[in-house]
């Protein structure tokens, strides 16, 4: 029997999981089928699916025990996977708009996943408007972060229109990690300790405008309940680039200031916005060059996101300095670094998760903004094209709502996860996004021009 | 602000919950809708009952606190009910048939409740082959026992198939406890533990054949995952009141029977059956005349099912003398000593499953057989006739499996709750019932006529 053991940060995913706060990340992948794909295109998939009884790592692996308190988890190979249960085939009610599929996924993403299976459960939807079909992909964190879980969806789908044959996601085998230089093995417990310490000090150094002490107390960051909302909302790319061209910043950086934006306005009408700048987590990838394994390769860095600050160019313009200064942190490490720099920069947000004061104590940050980078091209599953993949994401108690960005065919694809009870009118958010673009575009003396698209917008609460 | 302090036995079902033994029942109902129903039938009820913002007791309460360890919970009503929450509308897949309505009845049914919300959950789900509809209702068993829940239900419904205007469940209001004599309140907790040691010597009798000791080692009385399956079977009463009045024994020993001989075949088929018979818990009312008050109210008799027995009459006879001294225990009890009776008829298991000993020490019991009397007449919600009403039990370590019986309008509806991961093949247990009825028509010489709806069969198994 195939037996691996999970890294320091796959690990804290499997002993962070609790039934109010699951550790789970999903895609929903929004398909147009072929135009003569025929009344049970989707009905012909499944079954085609559930046929298949090949199944290829990380799909066929499963926890060892599902003990959070394991100090060492392992993954095993299933031999026997109960795929009957894996994968399951939903219907949305009629008309089948973004009200009814909102209010599907939020309900799928709040729902604990069974640790004591396969770390995945793959929904197939139909009945959406427009003859339209979407997939609900469900991984558990300690298995896949934003980049391996996008290469394992995308490996499933084809280049072409005309590959009708598509097998199921979980033949798709994960890439192998590349051959790594002894000096980059996993270090020790102590030496991982030392080189944490050090860069917790970089993190805490005067001149650095994003120290992990700068979060204000806000209504997003205090306890949650288990359930969840998720909205989404999508941007031309074109327009997002010509922005960060126009002021001379990173399209990340544009992303932080329309978050910014959204957030500043959304606090403002419930009086409740804070003085000073609102803080993100933005998780940065450390992956070496093509390493496009499973698993987490991934270190967060701090910024404010100018929720102070009126004026959306301003606003932009102090978001890329304090970016500009984490990057140059992370972008001087040593190779050999990045890993406890990955650990340490996760490391207060776990403890904290683990000992219970998350949500009860000063933030450490106020929401998490992250950009999985996707492909240019467009995709197709037995030659219905991909629209959209939405990311959801995790929250937890002090971070109420977490922003992921995914970019796809021209398109960025935004999937906002926040919870349920502490922000009951989360459409603000998704159109608080596309307003704060037009803004920025006015100020910088682009001709705003929004996307049509931009109003749909999934959305859970009514 | 309404706080009612539940009482011990309702208690015990909110600390025994946990994340993957949930504590809930439910009942799934199939309706016929009306000739002239129309095409929106169902999407029409649904949008109606979204209107409705009234709500009435039990249905707007939830806990106080949902810790498990709070030694008196105590429920509060909820001023602002997020309904849309509770009410949800589901459509099953094409060809909507029982493997389909298995497969989300299951899923359904093995999502715990989030005790933090209103402890009960509507599913209206649309799209079952002939036109017809189900809706699956889910009460934790802490504010409902089978006859509650079922009056509950029933209420909602309309004795008119030109009613309608049926208002939805959640309107109408529970009965009041009946005026208690003064002797029937609730006793003082040493009291209760005396009276409680009095009931356990009555079980322990050696003229009972149905002790607390006797239940023999099987795979269905170990660990459990967190999974359902759940299946189906229904009879004509007709068919089974014959059976019993030719026997001379009760309808509820008839269903014993049934379960034993159902039971026998599963373990002969895995080579597991013990050479002592199995025994069941027999939930019994101990409801006062007219009482159909909320809660729960009700103690067990413990039985031998006869699985030893392979003549099915034998086996019924044996069934009727072991129930008879067990009734005779529970009807010779004074009224002041039900409570004390039904907390000491479940403090053992309670006790086990509290300590984690269920399901690693021989059984208490083999599985659990309960039967709730509904009523003889036609059913209707809005003109859609209540073809069957199913109940959805409890299962836990020790007892992977539950047969939970509910008469309605001349049919005795069957629903078999088990783990998915314990009773892989459970269809057999369903058409096992009916096999084993149809040898006991045979051995009473009877003419064994089987129901055609009888292969009407809701499985999640494939």
């Amino acid at each position: 029997m195939n037996r691996t053991k999970l890294t320091p940060l796959d690990a804290a995913f499997v002993q962070l999981e609790s039934p109010g706060v699951p550790m789970h990340v999903a895609g929903l992948m929004i398909f147009e089928p072929p135009a003569k794909g025929g009344a049970d295109f989707v009905r012909t998939l499944v079954s085609d699916w559930r046929k298949e009884t090949r199944i290829a790592a990380p799909w066929n692996q499963k926890l060892e025990s599902p003990s959070r308190w394991q100090l060492a988890p392992c993954l095993k190979t299933c031999q026997d996977p109960d795929l009957e249960y894996h994968l399951r085939h939903l219907v949305l009610p009629k008309p089948g708009g973004q009200v009814e599929l909102g209010q599907l996924v939020a309900r799928l993403h709040s729902q604990p996943m069974d640790m004591r299976k396969l770390l995945w459960e793959c929904y197939v939807i139909e009945g959406l408007a427009e003859n339209r079909f979407a997939i609900y992909m469900k991984f558990h964190h300690s298995i896949v972060d934003g980049i391996s879980a996008s290469v394992l969806l995308m490996k499933g789908l084809s280049d072409s229109a005309k590959d009708r044959k598509t097998s199921p996601f979980w033949i798709q085998t994960a890439p192998e990690k590349p051959f790594q230089p002894a000096s980059f093995k996993m270090p020790s417990v102590p030496a991982m300790l030392g080189a944490a310490n050090n860069v917790l000090k970089l993190f805490g150094r005067s001149d650095s405008l994003t120290t992990l002490r700068s979060a204000p107390r806000t209504p997003l960051n205090g306890p949650i309940g288990a359930q969840r909302r998720f909205a989404t909302q999508n941007f031309d790319m074109t327009r997002l680039k010509a922005t960060a061209k126009t002021a001379g910043v990173s399209l990340n950086d544009v992303v932080l200031c329309l978050v910014g934006g959204t957030l500043r306005k959304y606090l403002q009408g419930i009086t409740a916005l804070p003085t000073e700048s609102l803080t993100a987590a933005v998780p940065m990838s450390l992956r070496a060059e093509g390493d496009l394994s499973p698993g987490n390769s991934v270190g967060m860095i701090y910024s404010i996101i100018g929720t102070n600050v009126a004026d959306p160019v301003l606003r932009l313009k102090k978001i890329s300095q304090a970016t500009n200064v984490a990057k140059q942190q992370v972008l001087g490490l040593e190779p050999e670094m990045r890993v406890p720099y990955s650990i340490a920069s996760f490391a207060p947000a776990i403890a904290r998760m683990l000992t219970g004061v998350s949500g009860k104590k000063k933030p450490m940050f106020n929401a998490v903004v992250s950009n999985v980078p996707g492909g240019r091209d467009d995709k197709y599953l037995r030659g219905a094209r991909l629209l959209h993949c939405y990311p959801a994401n995790i929250v937890f108690p002090g971070m109420a709502t977490s922003f992921t960005c995914y970019s796809h065919a021209g398109t960025l694809n935004v999937g906002i996860t926040a919870c349920r009870d502490t922000v009951p009118s989360m459409q603000k958010l998704a159109l608080g996004m596309e307003e704060a673009l037009c803004e920025l575009e006015h100020g910088l003396g682009l001709e705003a021009h929004a996307n049509p698209r931009s109003l749909d917008v999934v959305e859970a609460a009514l």
